[in-house]
């Protein structure tokens, strides 16, 4: 982990100021965007404050005014161009995403330069230039659990002035084997599930919950599932699947909740130990109880904690205590059992025998504190349509 | 407007407690409801706190879980036999509006004895008692402006659990007539929008905008729809059409209004007195113009503020300065000048030649700061419903 | 089963004449209708001829024109309150039932007497009259078969002026028991399926498919619950589960099938004797084939003919080799196979691990030869939609 | 129109042979292709019969048990990689129109080579070949009216296994012109309207109905608006704007209806006369009534029939007197009138103020005996799908 690797992005796609009104602005100072897997410096950004804000608010307006102009039909064909131009461009958007491992703004879905290459790609098209507007702050720091709570000022922002919001926060997601799973299906779907992005997405499987009878079965095949599989390593590097946590906070707070983990009773089985950088070893904890940190609060990183249950009332009153339900994840082959268990789960999103439920074509979005609104699938435009009823009266028959 | 009246509804349908897990609940200290077109006490109603609340909601969570089970058959079933009970019960409702003019409670479209009527009338029906809560606090007094301000402190205090929130605030619709109009139907929707309940909806026109040419005759024309057709008095007599306004601070509102643009040049052509208790003359406003009070803010109450216009885009601009938009009013026989105002108006509801939109079958709802979700119409379910995505994975083909 | 019954419903309710144009009308001539159980007349009806049908059909043209000037909300008015009629009258309606046996029409699921009743309860609503007309023709006589024929014949008849033609004929459904099925939720699927009104159901289970290892025990566990569970006799007995076929034809033809089955190696488990009248034995036969006559036509009655197949392929081969796709059911407890099974089926409808699916709420109707359009749930009412498009233009910006 | 013309179409892209199975096949006769401008041949093509056609049919069956594997998304990628590929032979595509003239099979809306084109570049996406057969006959000969008795046959075929057919046949589309119109903007409509595709189109307008008081200007705005706009040739000319029709029995056809009409009294304003091969000269016939044939069927030529009528009731009652019923058109101001009109056209396709109306988003299609099914938007693809209903049973709670 120690080489150098060298981000191999054409110019004209790697900017590092803002956008606003069709013109790319610089602020007074700059903030630095890391590789995390190195802790390399890989460019410095415009840290753009107030006075581009409210710019780039204005501009937007503006361009608001002229952009409803478009028919659908017209915006359709200006998203495709940018899509073809991404899938083009894919290469370069990968390394992108590598070498910042969305450093600054992961909660946003996308890094620094990740936004901005997709500018560079919209500026291409000669189009409606100020419809997009972008800038960068750096007082937004980084970690799931801030994430939610700068949602929640927001949300509140918005009260203000009654505006509708759509958003999604952390998941905290269950991953339930029955007693009729297919266990090695059971541990196909746990290995995607957990490790996608080193177990930094929103909808990683965060709380595993395994029926008596196969416990222990299970926990083993998954050790050795994730012996086989997975290799920790710089994005750059053919064979990586993990690579480093987003900063070494993420990293310590997953060290942490190993550790009261273990000071309640849990065994490490695979793992355990924090290594250079922000890089932390995928890690397997058994006998892990309802009272154990893990299990309380989202990980956001690479740690698979095993609690046993003997009934499905009692899975789901586990699975169910929190305040948040995006996805929840549960393998079973009782027909009844599948029905009911889907039903009763407080999330948004069911993975039935499946450890990867997200698609364009199905809503994406969750219950409770998960947050509002969907993604995707005919339900995500919703959030951005206003019902209008206009009633034609006073016609003379 | 002095005589006595008195209320003809039957004890069992005439409630002063609060209801919560199929109980109705006293509480220590009490309230008095007040008939404001004589100021005379009808009842006093049980002042509910904190305890009470928490006892409520409570009691409705509970409920929610046996009540889920309900298919959505059982529910209409239940709904429709409500409705039937509603229907019988009629007149004894109608009385309940009339008597307590909405006094504590107007901006929920319902006052404490209905509501507690409505809550009998499902009593009857010995079903899920446990369903339905209501207990009521003397804290929320009463006049439109402060309802949105309550809303926005609610809807903040949602954003803390993230929870989903419907609502609608103030409207404070424009009414504008363009020469082509056909000025007796014009003549007719100003009256049937702005007096509908002496002004006191959240839908009632609120600004009346004419353009130049047929200016004149539209005020004398209206000014002589209200001599010939308004008639203020108690609810109860059957040739009254305008009662009371909900209490003496409303129409101490109004009347700031009225002198508040008569200081600055606008001329009262009809009424502009206060009356006995809360009633208020309706009054017409000629030569009003964008810089008065009741141009500004929601009047809720029988006050035509009429504002001339030249062009139609002078007319869009003054519709759409305002930060909420609900309903919007205008007339025109000119087929390419109405879908362009029908689309420009920044509202959720448009009547076109119509001055009563309102209906179960269409989307009732706004824009801007008007409020979130929409009621009624095939939309109005979305805001009680969540959508789940169960993806069914792992299928051997 | 040789008592006498006498049917007992009021004269007013009792009609024996066509409905044109508001008025009831008298044929020149007359029909009897039968009580299948006894063979008694019941009545007498005009039998009207192509004057008749001609005056009825340029009566409902004109009625249309009134028609198509109420609102869907009038008509769900005028519809709900004939419900309410419907199910105030339910009584005398099942014993017309009961009584006719749905002698003359029955394809048309309902009764000479049942319509002219739902007629009365129509006219007692004193609304638009010409909506309703109503004509009967001895000509059509019965069976399910003819019933195809006729459909088709109507189908070429309407396409000589391109009219869209929403229609339902036969099922022939599939019932298919695999290995890992509930056996005894299976025999009740069976007994539900296969016995609703004496077998004479369109979706009534035909051809019954068992898995080998269960075969045995199934076909056991059936004859019991036959055994158990039908009662022969008029309907007018409260006991009765099983009344007579619609005619001695009907009968026959049940006959004629359990003949040629046992001709060719099949085994009467259970029944097989037709009674006096058109009264059949229910009947259960082992050791059935795919090339006797009871698998490859449509039985309505009730006759369980059941086939042993090895595997789903199989079992599939057999169920889809027919012109027709109205319903299927199957039993099994293997969640892939019953998503397999389910989409694999070609059919309309699919009961899994359910033997009846009828419901308002879901789309009712076939694929293939067994119809076109569906009734019930949304989709229903698309039959009697046309969608018209209209474009406004030349509007000025 | 006598100089030689040539198709540039690349070989590849130019088959004269039928395509079965991902094969191109030959039959053992062949046909010419003309170009019904010159009468030139083009090609020959193969002539199948019976048994090619037996052998497509056998062939697309076959094909469709392994298309119907394919997701939704597979095959929208799929045909969008067919669309590039049109985009990018756009030119040999318009060659080909403009020199078959879609003389063989017009109704189809593509020629034979149109169609051999568009397999071809099926072909190269190397994708599922046998999901596209198609083979010719030259037995089907054309003409709109042979056409709609095609259909009918085709309808009465599938009635006998009762399959489900969408269609669209002709539609003698009425141009309504009342008082109040913008005349420049309906003149421009009628243009548009009448003569595209030299009105050869199921949508063009074929009878021209105009309200007393603009009657004798809109014929002389038109009859101007013909003279500057209109220029006859070959489709490789540049200025051509109207070419040959498809054959001279078409030409013969429109020859007809102009001598009937003078025969009875209507005045010829414009051209009137037949040129060489099947050109025919766009024509105005003033004062045509209703009893002319070219008011009673479908032109499906250059000509522009113009009805004088006085009232909105007497021009309805015209329009509407046909047994078709796709597209109709109206020019009005009257912002009643045009709500009324537009309902009371008993047509699938209304424009108001506009004479193009076909577009991808809109539901295109008839009602009465033009058709059957709507084409294009969200309505177009119900065609193709069959509802399923799977009704899961028997879960234990």
């Amino acid at each position: 982990m120690h080489r150098s690797y060298s981000l191999d992005v054409s110019a004209p796609l790697l900017r590092t100021q803002g956008y606003v009104d069709g013109r790319w602005i610089s602020a007074a100072s700059v903030f630095p965007v890391l590789d995390p897997a190195t802790g390399q410096e890989i460019a410095r950004v415009s840290d753009c404050g107030p006075a581009e804000a409210k710019q780039a608010v204005d501009a937007a307006y503006k361009a608001f005014h002229s952009w409803k102009q478009y028919t659908a039909k017209e915006r359709s064909v200006l998203l495709r161009k940018w899509f073809e131009l991404m899938t083009l461009h894919k290469d370069e958007l990968a390394q992108l995403i590598t070498f910042e491992c969305v450093t600054t703004s992961e909660y946003l879905y996308c890094s620094t330069f990740q936004i901005n290459t997709l500018k560079c790609l919209f500026y291409e098209m000669r189009k409606p230039q100020e419809v997009f507007v972008k800038v960068y702050c750096n007082k937004h720091s980084s970690s799931s659990c801030c994430a939610s709570l700068r949602v929640r000022v927001l949300l509140k922002m918005a009260a203000d002035t009654v505006k509708k919001a759509s958003m999604e926060l952390g998941g905290h997601a269950p991953f339930i084997v029955f007693d009729s799973a297919d266990l090695d299906k059971a541990v196909g779907g746990a290995m995607a599930s957990k490790f996608r992005n080193s177990g930094q997405t929103c909808v990683c499987s965060n709380r595993f919950l395994v029926q008596s009878a196969v416990y222990d079965r299970f926990v083993e095949k998954l050790g050795r599932a994730m012996d086989a599989e997975l290799r920790l390593g710089h994005g750059s590097e053919p064979d990586t699947t993990q690579g480093p946590l987003i900063n070494a906070r993420a990293a310590e707070k997953v060290l942490h909740q190993i550790s009261d983990a273990v000071s309640r009773g849990a065994k490490v089985v695979k793992g355990g130990k924090r290594l250079d950088g922000s890089f932390m070893e995928p890690t397997l904890l058994a006998d892990v109880t309802a009272d154990m940190l893990c299990t309380k609060e989202e990980t956001f990183g690479p740690l698979v904690p095993v609690i046993r249950f003997n009934t499905e009332e009692e899975a789901l009153a586990i699975a169910n205590a929190t305040s948040v339900g995006l996805a929840g994840y549960f393998y079973s082959q009782d027909v009844s059992q599948i029905w009911r268990v889907a039903e009763a789960l407080e999330v948004g999103m069911v993975g039935v025998n499946e450890g990867l439920v997200s698609t364009a074509e199905a809503a994406f979005g969750g219950v409770k504190e998960s947050g509002l609104g969907r993604e995707g699938s005919k339900y995500g435009v919703d959030e951005y349509l206003e019902v209008k009823y206009v009633c034609f009266g006073g016609l003379k028959p």
